[in-house]
C-alpha cells in the first residue's frame, strides 16, 4: 500500500516559535509510520495555488541539525501570506484547485500554522473537504504573539514575545534609573485588541524595581484625565515613571488613542502617530517633566535570540501533536494546550473543533486587571510567569545568531 | 604610610559596557598595592558635590560574583548626570568643593567613565589640579555607543551596540522576507553626528541575505530625489528592501531630515517626527509600495543580554588600565585602545592627553563610504567585524537576565 504524504504551510504575522511548530510537524511526519513526504507550501495557501512547493524531506528532514536550527529561527521558513479564501458557496474555483493538488500529491493531511485569520482558512478547507467527501485531515496549529485564540490556554509565540517584552522593560528601567531628574518613559507594546503581551511587561518587576509603574490594556477604556492624574500622583512619590501601554488603547467611545490627525513632516507629508507618541505629547503639554516614548516594534515578534525555551518546546510539541491527531483520523480541528497545573507548571495537548475557534478572539479577563485599570493583578502574573521560562542554546557565527537560511524565498536577496 | 583611596564616577548616556569599565576600575584598585578604598560618586560628578558617595569595597568588591554581574549589567550602577562644570576662571566654587572632598577622603586618583562631554569634565578637573598643584591623578575612561572619540581605535559600548544593531537587522530581515509582496522597511539607528553604529547594520549581511540593501550615514548629505531613485531601481530587481539610516541624516544645507514641522496628534498636541518616519512618508507619497519604519531606540544601548564579549572584556581592561596609569603617575589623560592587528585581532591599551580628545568628534572616513553615499565599503566591515565577536554567559532568573541591583539609586522604585 502506498504511503500518504503531508503538506504544511505558515500564515499570518511572524513569531519566534512558528518555525518550531514547523519543525515539530516535520519531525512528526519523519517518525510516523504512515506518512512519507512532507511538502511545504511557500507563502501559505498561495504556494498550493501557485505551484510553489518545497519537498521538506530534502531541504530539512535528512539533517537533524537543520531541525534544531529551524526550531530556533524567527519568522517563517516557508514564508507567509495574508490571503482570505472566498466563501466556496460564492466561488469554489480555488478550493477545486487546492484539492486537485492534494490528490495529485497523494496528500493525507494538511497542516496550517497560523493565527486567527489562518484558522478561518482551516475552517473553510475543513467544510469544503466535508462537502466533497474528502478524507484529507485538515489541522490548524496555533501561533500568535497576541495570545488571543479561544479555548487553548495560550498560543505558541506568545511566551517568547512576553519574555522579550519583559527583558526589554527591565533593560529600559536600568537605562532610565540613572538620572536623578524626574522623567516619564512610555513603552508601546503590540496588541491591537488584546492586552496579553502588554501585561507581560509586569514580569520585569523585581526586588529593586517596580517598573513598569503603570500598565494600560485595551480591555479597559483609556481616560486621559485619569491617566494624567495617575502620572502626577506617582511623580510626587518618585523620580522615574515607566509606563507600558498597548498599541490598541482607546477611549470610551472606542476611538484609538493613536488615531491621530493628519500631520506634516519635514517634506510636508502627512503622518499618523502611535499611542506612545500621543501620550508622550499629552504629558509634555500638561506636566512639566522630561518624557519620551519607546515603540518596541517588530523586534518583539522576531528577536529569536531571546526566545522562551518553554515556548519553543510547546510549539514543537504542538506540531508533533498535529501529526498524531491526523494519524488518529481527527480533522477540522486545531491543536490546543491545556494547563494541568501551575506549580509545578504542566500541560497537556489536545484539540478542539475549528468552528469553535476561528474568527473569535480571547481578551484579558477584566478580573485580572485592577479596578483603576492601570495595572494587572497577581492572577495575571501567575498565568504569565511559566511561559517565559528557559533559554535556548543559541549558536553564534561571526558574532550573530545562526538562523535557518531562507534563500528559497526568492525575494530575500 | 597611609594608603591613598580612589574615586570613580560615570557620566553621559548609558551603554552596555560602562559597568564593565567600572568593574575593571574596582578590580584594578582591589589588586593594586598602593590604593585602599574605592569610592563611587553617585550621578557622576554631582555625587561629590552632593555628598552622595558609595563605598564600593562594601557594595561590590568583597564578592567576585558581584564583579562579574556588574560587568554584564547595562547602564550605570553609579547613575549618571548631564552636568557641565563651569569654567573655573569664571567660577571655581565647585572645583574648590570637589578638591576639598578629595582631600578629606585622601583620594589619590579620580576616574571618570564617560563620552565626549565627560572628557570635558576630565580636562577641566585636570587643568584645575595643575593650577592648584594637586597631585591627584585624573583619568578618563571612554564609553559611547557613538564611537566618536578621537585617537582611540574604538570606544567601549560601541561593539555591543553594533552587535545588537546587526542582530536586530538580521531578525528584521527574516521578519520582512516572509511576504511575497513588494515592501520597504526603514530602520532608524542612533548616531546624530557620526554614522559608526548605522554602518554596523551592514554586518547583518550573510550568504542568503543582502539586507540592509541601502545605508545612509550623516557623513554624507542626504538627497531625497537620489534616495527615491535608489529605492525605485532596487524595487525593479527585488521584492523587499531594508534600509538602515542614522537618526542624524541631513540635507546639503545641514537640516536634519527629521526636523519636521509642527504636527498634531489625536489630542491636538504638536509632534516632531524622526528621520525614519519622515522617509516612510516620503516613500508613501512617491512610490506605490508597502512601507514601514522601525526605530531601534534605547534598546541598542541597554540590551545587555546581547553584549559583545570582546567589548565587555576591553571595557573591563580599560578600567584596569586606568588604575595602572594612575599608579604610574599619569594624569590629565584618557585610556586608549590601539588595534595592533586585525587578523588575528589584537589590541594594546595606552593613554592620550585629554586636551587632544575632549570636545572633538571622530566621524566615519569618507573613503569607507561608497561614492553614491548609500552603502559602506569593505574597509568598514573589516574594522567592525572583530568588535562584535563573543557572547557572555548571561545568567537568567525567572526567565529574565540577572543584572546588578541598583536600589541605591533612590529614584529606581
Amino acid at each position: 500500500m502506498n504511503k500518504k504524504n503531508c503538506m504544511v504551510a505558515q500564515s499570518g504575522g511572524p513569531t519566534v516559535a512558528i518555525n518550531a511548530s514547523l519543525a515539530g510537524v516535520i519531525h512528526g511526519v519523519m517518525v510516523s509510520e504512515i506518512y512519507d513526504t512532507i511538502y511545504g507550501s511557500v507563502n501559505g495557501i498561495l504556494g498550493i495555488l501557485n505551484d510553489n512547493l518545497l519537498n521538506l524531506n530534502e531541504t530539512i528532514r535528512k539533517n537533524t541539525d537543520n531541525l534544531e536550527t529551524l526550531k530556533q529561527s524567527p519568522a517563517m521558513y516557508l514564508g507567509s501570506c495574508r490571503f482570505k479564501l472566498p466563501d466556496f458557496m460564492d466561488d469554489d474555483s480555488s478550493y477545486n484547485y487546492i484539492f486537485r493538488q492534494f490528490e495529485k500529491l497523494n496528500i493525507g493531511a494538511f497542516f496550517y500554522i497560523g493565527g486567527n485569520d489562518s484558522m478561518d482558512t482551516v475552517l473553510k478547507l475543513s467544510d469544503y473537504a466535508k462537502r466533497i467527501g474528502s478524507d484529507i485531515r485538515i489541522i490548524g496549529i496555533p501561533k500568535t504573539i497576541d495570545n488571543d485564540l479561544m479555548i487553548t490556554d495560550h498560543t505558541p509565540g506568545f511566551g517568547s514575545a512576553a519574555k522579550y517584552v519583559a527583558a526589554s522593560l527591565l533593560e529600559i528601567a536600568h537605562d532610565t534609573f540613572i538620572y536623578a531628574v524626574k522623567s516619564v518613559t512610555i513603552v508601546e507594546i503590540m496588541g491591537r485588541d488584546a492586552g496579553w503581551l502588554t501585561a507581560a511587561a509586569a514580569l520585569a518587576r523585581n526586588e529593586y524595581s517596580n517598573a513598569p509603574h503603570l500598565i494600560y490594556l485595551p480591555e479597559t477604556n483609556f481616560d486621559k484625565d485619569k491617566f494624567l492624574n495617575d502620572v502626577r500622583s506617582l511623580l510626587e512619590k518618585q523620580n522615574n515613571i515607566i509606563i507600558a501601554i498597548s498599541e490598541g488603547i482607546h477611549d470610551a467611545s472606542g476611538s484609538y488613542i493613536n488615531a491621530g490627525e493628519s500631520q506634516k513632516d519635514s517634506f510636508g507629508h502627512s503622518q499618523l502617530s502611535g499611542a506612545g507618541k500621543a501620550l508622550e505629547y499629552l504629558i509634555k503639554d500638561n506636566i512639566n517633566v522630561k518624557v519620551r516614548s519607546v515603540e518596541i516594534n517588530v523586534l518583539q515578534r522576531c528577536a529569536a535570540h531571546l526566545s522562551s525555551q518553554t515556548d519553543l518546546d510547546e510549539a514543537f510539541a504542538q506540531g508533533e501533536t498535529a501529526v498524531t491527531l491526523a494519524k488518529e483520523g481527527i480533522t477540522a480541528s486545531m491543536v490546543t494546550i491545556q494547563r494541568t497545573s501551575n506549580t509545578p507548571y504542566t500541560v497537556e495537548y489536545g484539540h478542539a473543533e475549528i468552528k469553535n475557534i476561528a474568527n473569535e478572539a480571547k481578551r484579558v479577563p477584566r478580573e485580572w486587571i485592577n479596578e483603576a485599570g492601570n495595572d494587572v493583578l497577581p492572577e495575571m502574573i501567575a498565568y504569565l510567569m511559566p511561559l517565559i521560562q528557559g533559554e535556548p542554546q543559541v549558536t553564534y557565527k561571526n558574532g550573530l545568531p545562526v538562523y535557518m537560511e531562507v534563500s528559497h524565498l526568492s525575494h530575500c536577496r
